[in-house]
């Protein structure tokens, strides 16, 4: 039977994932790709390189994150938040953000460990999707 | 490192998985849903019930569907198909579609099964997304 998750157990689903899909709009049409992030309040953070979905996400803010815990084809849970793109260009907030997002995924690299060390690193953008809305379904 | 898959390595992604994240757009913003589907050529097979994307994709039909395998936070692929939302209304082609969409999936309840023995029942819709352009992204 498909259900409405309340807005409590799809925050859960949000917060308890570390892979949630990005869906923005470029040129027109949806586009999707798997981000690793944190979940913090109504603010989800990650990081990127530059690319299609940043260049999409300036132009456009507003995006989408979809997190699902899929145990079989009947057995799902899938939580959407709605919100809008913010680059974070502060030196001190983005070396928080990116201390934050390596603690959680320790399989980064020391490529990455440098760059979390220097968050200035010009190249890599670090932002948060405020969230404004959420909405959750399961299959059970 | 990141670099991008060619087609014949973006197709195996989209062809090996079960569940892809179909996106489109709902009142301007992106929206995402899992979907279990079966990829056959250059056409992707679902179905769904009545609900939020199917009426978003009979407004907009430009889709995407997005599949990842994701061995860890640096070892992962991601495959991307954009294309075209087709509703299939003839009876047989419905029928023919949802008994494929059983086969993959065993796990489908008799109310499923029933709804494919019965390929006309209104409520569920059949469709195919059009894929006309692959892109995949791969880091190891």
């Amino acid at each position: 039977m498909i259900s409405m998750l309340n807005d409590h157990d799809a925050r859960k689903v949000l917060q308890s994932a570390h892979v949630a899909r990005l869906g923005c709009i470029v040129n027109g049409e949806p586009y999707i790709v798997p981000i690793s992030y944190n979940f913090e309040g109504d603010d989800l953070y990650s990081h990127s390189l530059p690319g299609t979905k940043i260049k999409a996400l300036r132009e456009n803010p507003r995006a989408c994150v979809q997190v699902d815990e899929i145990e079989s084809d009947l057995h799902w849970r899938s939580a959407m938040g709605f919100g809008k793109f913010e680059e974070i260009t502060k030196e001190n907030e983005r070396a928080t953000i990116l201390a934050k997002l390596l603690r959680r995924f320790p399989m980064l690299t020391p490529v990455e460990a440098s760059i979390a060390a220097d968050g200035c690193s010009p190249e890599v953008i670090v932002f948060r999707i405020r969230i404004d809305r959420i909405t959750g379904v399961s299959e059970s």
